[in-house]
Parts: C-alpha cells; sequence; structure tokens
C-alpha cells in the first residue's frame, strides 16, 4: 500500500484556483419579493428621475421667493394661504405675488413658487402667516433628478440584492427582477463510523455531524440541499452515488475521505470521473487534506471529516465559490485585525484556522478561541463567530497580540452596545 | 393646528426603551434540519462522552507501548500486525506483546494498546512493521471524554444556533430542537402618495419603497411578514387597519406617517389604542421622527417614510427588538472603528447615521459614505453595508478620522482577498 505523495499549496493560492474556474450558473427572472440574497444578473437603470418633480423636503409652505425679500424681525411680510396640498397630491393653482400653498414633505411644488418655507419658521394669521426672513431662489426645494437621472445605471451586474437593493428596484417598478439562479449541491457524508441523528449509538460509531452542519451553512447562503444517504466504505458504491449526484446538481460536497489512508476512496473516485483535481493538499491546520476537484463543469468539494477543517474549507472556498458561480463581484470574506485575549502557545509550520468569538463593540475589537477551555472542536465551531488565521511559524501567539479573524457572519450581534 | 411639542432622547436611551419591554415569543419544537438562525429556548446537554471511547487520531498501529521502549535508529523494533480496523469497527483482539493493529483515523483503540504510532513513523515488514523510537504511555490517544463529557452544557438557552450548533445537535442525537418562535409582522406603508410597484406612475406619485425594503430585511431574519394594502391618508380607516394587523401579528411596523403634519395620524391612532409611546424623538438624523410604541404587548414601530430613516430606525430599534423577542442573550449590533476615506464635512447637533461601504480584507479598515456623489437616498442604501455613526457636534468629519460604523450584515463580502 504506497502513500500517495501530496504537496501543499499555499491558502491563498488554493482560493485563487478554485475561483478561476469559468463555472456559472444561468440567470432567470425572480419576483421582487423574493429575490433578496440573489446576485443581479443585469445592470438596473433608473426609469425615471429621483425626485421626479421638484419637492418640498420640508412640511411648511410654497413661495415665490420674491416675495420675501426684505423680511426681518422687525418687518415680517405676511402670506396669504391659497391652497393646501399634501403628499401625493397636486396643486392646481399657480401663485400670484403674496400667495402660500401650505405643502407636506414630499409634495410637488406648485407653479409660480420656488422656495418652501419651515413651518417653524412662520406664525400663523387669520389667513395664512408671516415671515421675518429672506429666501433664496429653490431654497428648500429638491430639484427633479438631483439624486438620479433617468438611464442611469443604479444597481451593477453582479451586486448582491440587499434590501436597499430591493427598494431601489421596487422606486423603479422592477416587479420582476433579473438574477443568477442559486446552485444546488448535494451532501455526501463518507465513513462507515457515521451513524445518522436518529440512530442510537453503536460501539465504534459516531453520529454525522459534519453533513447537517455543512446543509444549515448552504441554507443560509438559500443553496437548496439534497442529503444524500451516508455511504459505507466501498469504493463501487460510493462512486455510484457521486456520479449520481453530479448529474443532478451544480456541486457535490463529500465530508471526509480524503486522506490517504486505506478506506478513503475519494482520490479514486476523482480518478473514475476524470476530474481536474484543483489541489488535495493546502498548507493550512487543520484541513491540509483538502481537495477541490472539477468535473463535467461542476465543483467537488472534498472537505476534511474533521468538523472544524470540514467547517474551514467550506468557508474559504465552498462559500466564495458559490458566489462565484452566482456572478458576484464581491466573493471574498470579510477579514477584520483583532486583539487576541488569550495565549495561544501552539507552534505550527501550517497557517492555523482557530474557531474564534469575535467582540465587535466599537469601543475596541477583541478575539478569543471559541475552544479555549476544554469544549470539544463541533461544540467550538457553536461558540463562535469567526476563525483567527494564524501564519504558521516556529512562535505562538499571546495576549495583546494583533491577529486577523476572518468573520462568517451573520453571528456578528454583540452583547453590548457601544454607543 | 397646533403642533405637538416632542422632546429627543438620545439614540442609546431609545434603543434600552425598546429592549426593556418584557415582549417575548414562545417556544416551539422544530427539526434539526430547519433550526438554524433560531434562537435555543433550553440549554443543551451532552448526552455522551465525546470522545465516547479513547481513540486514535492518526492512521496508524496502536501498539503496547511498553513494546516500544529501547527502540532506535540502530535498534529497530518490530510489531506483527494482528487486525485491521476501520473508523467504526471495533477490533475483537487483544494485543499480546509484540503485537499491534492497523488502526484508522477515529476508531476506537483496541484492548491490550495503550498508544498510536503514525503510518510515517514506520517501515513496512512481511508481517508487520519496526519503528526507531519508544512511546509513552497514552501517546497520540484522544482520551474518552476529554473534549465534554456527559451532563455538560454545551449550547445555552439563548444561543442562536448557527451551522456549529446544528452540528453539536447533531451529534449529541437532537433531531428535535426547542426553540423560540420567531414574531410575525405587519407593514403598513402609510401615505396617499404612495403607488404599488407594480403600479404605472403618476402625477406627484412615487412608488413604494419602504414597503418591500422592510419585508427584505425581516425575511432575512426569518421573520414572517404580512404586506398590508397602502392606506390613503385617512385616520378612521388606518386605525382599523393597524387594529387588525395588531390581533393577527407580533410586532405592527409602519412607514411614514410619523411626523407632525396634518396627514401624519400615527400620534391619534397610538392614543386610540391606549398604547405607551416609549419614544416619538430622537436625538438622530435622519429619523428624528421615528416613534416606537407598546399595546397589548406588542411592538408598533413608527419608522420614517424617508427610506435612509426608515432603514436605519429598523437596524437600530426593530432588529434588536426581534432578537430580544426571542429570547437572545446577543442582540446588538456589530460597530468596528474604520477610517474615513472621504471627507463629510456637515456638521450636526443630532448623532448621524450615514450608508456607508465598509472595506474589511485585514490590511485596514475604511469606511466611505455610499452615497458620496449623487447617488440618491434609497440607491446609496443598496451600495452600503453599514451606517457610520457620526456623533452630533460642531465640525463635519475629514478623510482620516477614524470612526465607528455599525455593520448591517450579511453583505460583508469583499472584492479582494488579503491572505
Amino acid at each position: 500500500m504506497p502513500v500517495e505523495k501530496r504537496h501543499p499549496i499555499p491558502v491563498k493560492e488554493a482560493i485563487h484556483r478554485v475561483l478561476q474556474q469559468e463555472i456559472y450558473t444561468s440567470s432567470e427572472r425572480m419576483s421582487l419579493y423574493e429575490c433578496e440574497g440573489y446576485i443581479l444578473a443585469e445592470d438596473i437603470v433608473a426609469t425615471y428621475d429621483i425626485p421626479r418633480f421638484d419637492k418640498s423636503p420640508y412640511d411648511g409652505f410654497a413661495i415665490r421667493s420674491e416675495d420675501s425679500q426684505g423680511a426681518s424681525q422687525e418687518h415680517r411680510i405676511a402670506f396669504q394661504v391659497i391652497d393646501h396640498i399634501g403628499a401625493g397630491t397636486v396643486s392646481a393653482k399657480t401663485l400670484e405675488p403674496g400667495q402660500a400653498v401650505r405643502i407636506m414633505t414630499g409634495a410637488q411644488i406648485p407653479a409660480g413658487a420656488d422656495a418652501v418655507v419651515m413651518l417653524e419658521q412662520t406664525v400663523e394669521t387669520e389667513d395664512g402667516f408671516t415671515l421675518r426672513k429672506s429666501f433664496k431662489h429653490l431654497e428648500n426645494i429638491s430639484l427633479q433628478g438631483e439624486e438620479t437621472a433617468t438611464g442611469d445605471v443604479v444597481l451593477h451586474k453582479g451586486q448582491r440584492i440587499n434590501a436597499g437593493a430591493v427598494a431601489v428596484l421596487a422606486t423603479f417598478g422592477y416587479s420582476e427582477v433579473p438574477v443568477f439562479r442559486k446552485p444546488t449541491a448535494a451532501i455526501i457524508a463518507t465513513g462507515s463510523e457515521l451513524l445518522e441523528v436518529e440512530d442510537d449509538l453503536e460501539p465504534g460509531k459516531i453520529r454525522n455531524s459534519n453533513g447537517p452542519m455543512i446543509a444549515a451553512l448552504l441554507q443560509r447562503e438559500g443553496v437548496q440541499v439534497e442529503r444524500y444517504r451516508i455511504q459505507v466504505d466501498d469504493y463501487e458504491s460510493s462512486l455510484a452515488v457521486v456520479k449520481s449526484a453530479l448529474e443532478k446538481h451544480d456541486m457535490v460536497i463529500t465530508t471526509g475521505g480524503v486522506s490517504v489512508g486505506d478506506f478513503d476512496y475519494l482520490p479514486d473516485i476523482y480518478r473514475a470521473l476524470e476530474a481536474e483535481v484543483l489541489f488535495n493538499k493546502v498548507a493550512m491546520r487543520p484541513g491540509s487534506v483538502t481537495t477541490v476537484a472539477v468535473a463535467h463543469g461542476k465543483y467537488l468539494f472534498g472537505l476534511s471529516g474533521n468538523p472544524s477543517a470540514c467547517y474551514s474549507g467550506f468557508e474559504l472556498f465552498t462559500k466564495p465559490a458559490i458566489y462565484h458561480m452566482m456572478g458576484a463581484t464581491r466573493y471574498y470574506p470579510a477579514i477584520v485585525r483583532a486583539t487576541l485575549m488569550a495565549d495561544f502557545k501552539k507552534a505550527n509550520p501550517f497557517t492555523r484556522f482557530v474557531r474564534a468569538d469575535v467582540t465587535m463593540t466599537g469601543r475596541e475589537m477583541t478575539v478569543k478561541p471559541s475552544g479555549f477551555n476544554k469544549s470539544g472542536a463541533v461544540v467550538s465551531i457553536a461558540h463562535s463567530n469567526g476563525m483567527m488565521m494564524l501564519p504558521g511559524g516556529t512562535r505562538g501567539y499571546q495576549i495583546g497580540h494583533e491577529v486577523e479573524v476572518l468573520l462568517t457572519s451573520p453571528e456578528t450581534y454583540q452583547q453590548e452596545l457601544y454607543l
């Protein structure tokens, strides 16, 4: 049994190899009310000017600015209110000298008016109000098109549709939105030691936790998941399952089976599928055996069976690939610098990824390993909102060191408020 | 028409008033495969030890450590392999002196063995292998219970269930999970100037964008939304709609109608409902008229009709309240410090919330207003992943200043990778 020789590549190089692939999903049209979180498949242009008409930014009175010239504390000028318009209504009247129209925030400036007086700047009279200052031409008027002009690209192809983008689409009347389809994924947990969650424990076996964990990570990104039954460590049946999953889905994610041990069949399966193995060894701990391959224009993610490594592999390779496939222009994880609040003395030649809890209150950004005391690998993922990245070297890290942390949103909610 | 007098309170005080309310959802049981993003309603305990048995952390050979004593480069000691076990299987054999069992990562240590030799540390022979170093008692063995012992609380009531928590629940056989129910929400966009997204434009009117925006923000948190038809600015019919929404939902979110203008009926509606108004003026821009009230044990969020203010109000008050209602122990937004990359010279006595784009690549954290050039309020929300918080004062802010930014996840994906 010869041991396969593998050559580790840097994490950054591994990520780039994954994202160099030209594997994309098709585009489709989606209801405005369901498109949040999708990636735009076309530029979106403004279908009209914003503001669409000269409008009032305040509750107050529309006036002719020239009528206000010379007003002062000692010489208040009186106006007669001839109409009263709410937002959404338009006055049919045209202002004559000395006249004003009561106007609400957002309402269209009536003909003849060229300035707005705020309610607070007036004193009521029987048929109108007086004011004590003069107004300039166009003072307190939001001009047509000053924010956005017809034809301006307001949202870009490749942009993630957030709630703000939904508001823009609504504003311009896009009730259907061109988006890239979300990929679908097959999850295959390998290993004859694995039981289903519902199963009673048996000697020598453990329940499959990587499968549900990866399913949850995928579902959070809106990726539809098919979970395949756990495979016994048997080459022929494993190959058949991977083949059938690959036919149905855009990506096949396996957990476990990527080492070079006797029962690890994935390298053979990749050969049988004539897959191009992008890498099968990464200079990182844990998860150095993480493998990514491409076959028939689809991704095969061979994540480690170790829960922490499985999680890191997903965050580093699978999640960016999902957004890359959907044509997103932004798909890299957010990385912050934080002050280490615990000693972490283990040195390692490879870059270490350590599950971590980041505190982001504005006052300070601090981080500590979430599995620092006795809690185990799986438990510590549950208590983390990021991964510390500790570059390889001969020394460990100490309290007070500044380290980099990759955020694994959205677990960024904080226990304290700092305002 | 007397103008109602309102007294602004600080943003922090406003948030605290919202979160002081004892308004909680009930608990329910949820399938493991659907519980991601929910809040745990009970502590979860380990149902067995992890590791559950003494196991091998490596692929290699289980030996009796005493048999390896005295081994060296010059004096290699030979072992005979008597069995071969994969993960999930247990050897029926007990080791005698000089014997070894081939063992896979994760497999149970066979009887008699007390150390594991890594594959790389051996040289194969006809019936086994030789090694050149001695091993200590329990060397390379993961001991039963060393990570987590039976009965340990592994997940806490009030914790958000992330993918790691799903893995923990799977590990300990929790196929059903106790969670707090997500609240449901009614959204009522007020204002007779509003058209539906599908409607053609009419003079003086704009399409309702706040409603779809707030719906998208709620849906991202998994909150079920009922959108009510846009109301004309009429007190009686508005009151009837708010009443009916309040009966059916845990929270009623209105947009617009909170000013003190003639057509703003919400203050009257709160009075008619005998609601306790927690505040109706906050020392912030935009959105100073944001109102939060409580009636019949339910929240009424009166968000501003200005899109930016509507968005800020949701992030500052509604989102934390949703997690507070679900019994979460963490519900405050994440706040980071970033270097301002653009001048922002407008001074304001109130705290300003400015839609912003934060770059988080690890190398540096920078922020710029996302509506810096000509793009309008709604468009700039679409291009933001955070809100700068600029404390009120008499001066503006300049390039190079360090400012605080409230993250509005999950739009934290980056265009560049820094590793």
